[in-house]
């Protein structure tokens, strides 16, 4: 087998089989494939597209390319929950807490983020002493002990996708539906994801910037995850503007606390309920999204959500007392309000422009090499439908930097249309999609 | 500029300007862009294709990557000649001294073979003394002195043409009109051609296997000269079966002498008339196709073509009584005959085939490094509507090693195909291509 045949196969408009596929991915994986080969196929694949069994063969063929997690040792079954990514987006601080204190085993692996502001871990790591390196042994035995436990990436998980995704960023061969999609699902399942619910963003401040793009994408994970055995269900939701009102890695993890205290914006508690729901189902918990959502709801009247919170910090060596009294994470030296220059309703955020604010502030990575700032970042006070009138605050800035915080409010000013008649506030879930169909709400 | 942008352009199937062509050629020699960069630009050409303009560009930046060598020092106008190649093929060997005695300067740089047998400066090296390495002001001292030269590729000419060729040759992106035309045209360009003739074969010992995409190749070619204001003319041939008889360096070598005497195989004589005709057209030496064949007809007579070879040998520090004698010429040990098992008339001959057998004696390159035998190849007796009755020889084996030329007699034996009825030669000129039109013959 020649990798200039596979290339010239899949040129010619061929399917390649799973043996094909094997061999380019461990050959890859290996360094015995060299990068121009491994471009000039990517860019086949861009055009000649993969059919759902070459699909589902990249995604195992990537996701066996390291090691793969075995999660038998927790009881019942483990349910991952994955986001395409956006603004705001600290959805998985509040869900992942109350789906195990409804009994269901969290053990999410979560990554970095290199983008406007951290990942999932970034954010933890906002918490004094919270510990995000695990071994696997620990990581199994404190979900077996406390029912959750979220670590970055332990291991060698899926390094050809790693390699791959880094090849195809700098070739212009990343959009592609297939493509990608394998590369989110190879990540899932080489993390030992029984089952798998994907939250897939769309708008301005998302990867997908339209709705049909991010319904064919969830379409093809879900698919992707039928193909080779975990039930998979994918809620496609809003990101034409931020979601909640922080966007900042502590300002996210206070606003996160404040969801599961009952206290956060109502979109985030909205979404959170929604994918919990999913995977309470999953997870065969819940037997109805209706009970699922009337779980997770009573968890955060009772508290229960934020005592799991707590838990899994001081199971992971962080001081939960700032769970407590959030005023003991670290803070920002000064802030700098946004004021409205304008009277009306707002009709849009550029998401991604306030995400790139907070880029400038130093919330996020520019380079893998960049050091994040944890304290800095933007509150959004208004959102699209609401009314502002001339002089009310828009938003308020955390920085550490006055120039830099000077640039921001620039760019946040220009990131808000403002419209004379009222507007409609964004539908937040737009549809589902599932094996066995798509709902559009 | 980036690269990437470059690259997305064209795969979103966008023009590419000239300053993108060239800001990726001179990154791309420089060594500042890499191999996979261009390896997805490559394939997003083979499928997004380039217009005439790009291709132009394409081919001009090439040619200047390198030196341009620059012929000015030598009067007239230098007509360049090139083939496409083919099995048999040492059509230069003939035309090259019949053009300069007709008094067009022949400043020519050739090429090793990396193929079933050398390209034509291996071919030159079979005569002994033969100095192919030439400096830029001997070659053009030899012309002026002579009229004729043919050297190895001196200086540094489109060293971007060579990186970029040796990548698509492992990345399935070869197969491009506009990339496979620029090529060509680049060498020929910064080699100081005033005009071209191109000689296109078509069929199975060719690159182009049927006449539509060799009559596409030639439009692409000449439709590139006339954009970068050099005269082309294209003649589509053929090359269903080997040129001539002989295929192997020494044995072409001498087939060539004898064709400079009259005595050569028809088809050779016939091709190097049509192609020497149009070098003396573009050369302005002749007004008509007519009148140039029949200075060349005549040259071949009086022998002032041969007589000319011969001043080149001796001028280039070569052995001219070879050429007088050419049983001086270095021979192989042993022949052995190929013997019809059938008998009716020659249908086919598979010309890629025939080359093969000579690959196997020891004629051409199998890598870079490979060195070639010289003495070794084969005599073809036997061409297409030939009657053959069983017991006669179809061909004559000259090898230095007895296993490799049962080999090569297995090879030779399968690449005959006998009809039992009446075959018809197949015609030589298919066609003309120039800037003004296509003759199709």
């Amino acid at each position: 087998m020649r990798m200039y045949d596979i290339i010239k196969s899949k040129r010619d408009g061929r399917e390649l089989t799973a043996r094909e596929i094997e061999f380019f991915i461990e050959g890859y994986t290996r360094g015995d494939i060299p990068d121009y080969q491994v471009s000039a196929l990517m860019m086949a694949i861009f055009f000649r597209k993969m059919n759902k069994e070459e699909t589902a063969n990249l995604t195992m063929a990537m996701a066996r390319s390291g090691d793969m997690l075995d999660l038998a040792p927790i009881d019942g079954i483990k349910v991952d929950k994955h986001s395409t990514g956006g603004v705001g987006d600290k959805t998985t601080l509040v869900v992942a807490p109350l789906v195990a204190a409804s009994g269901v085993p969290v053990a999410k692996m979560s990554g970095r983020g290199l983008d406007h502001t951290g990942g999932t871990i970034d954010k933890l790591e906002g918490i004094p002493g919270f510990n995000v390196s695990m071994t696997i042994q620990q990581f199994i035995s404190n979900v077996n002990k406390t029912g959750i436990a979220i670590s970055a990436q332990t291991g060698n998980l899926a390094p050809a996708d790693k390699k791959l995704y880094a090849l195809r960023d700098v070739t212009a061969t990343v959009d592609n539906m297939s493509l990608i999609a394998s590369s989110v699902m190879s990540k899932k399942i080489a993390s030992g994801a029984d089952a798998i619910v994907l939250d897939v963003k769309s708008g301005s401040g998302a990867f997908m910037k339209d709705d049909q793009s991010a319904f064919e994408l969830a379409r093809e994970m879900v698919e992707i995850g039928s193909n080779v055995g975990r039930r998979t269900v994918a809620v496609v939701t809003d990101m034409s503007q931020p979601l909640g009102n922080a966007v900042g890695n502590v300002l996210e993890v206070i606003e996160a606390i404040d969801t599961l205290r009952g206290e956060g914006p109502q979109d985030l508690k909205e979404l959170s309920l929604a994918l919990g729901a999913q995977m309470l189902l999953l997870g065969r918990r819940a037997n109805s999204i209706e009970e699922g959502r009337n779980m997770l709801e009573e968890l955060i009247k009772s508290g229960k959500g934020l005592e799991k919170l707590k838990e899994m910090v001081e199971a992971q060596g962080g001081d939960a007392s700032c769970i407590e009294d959030t005023s003991r994470l670290k803070k920002a030296n000064f802030k700098l309000a946004v004021i409205s220059e304008w009277e009306g309703y707002v009709e849009s955020i550029a998401a991604d422009e306030i995400g790139r604010a907070a880029l400038v502030l130093g919330a996020g990575r520019e380079t893998k090499e960049s050091k994040i700032d944890i304290s800095v970042g933007v509150l959004v006070h208004k959102k699209i439908g609401d009314r502002i009138d001339k002089g009310e605050m828009l938003a308020t800035i955390h920085a550490n930097d006055m120039q830099r915080a000077q640039e921001a409010r620039q760019i946040i000013m220009s990131a808000y249309g403002i419209s004379g008649g009222i507007v409609e506030k964004p539908k937040l879930i737009k549809g589902i999609v599932a094996s066995d169909g798509i709902s559009v709400f």
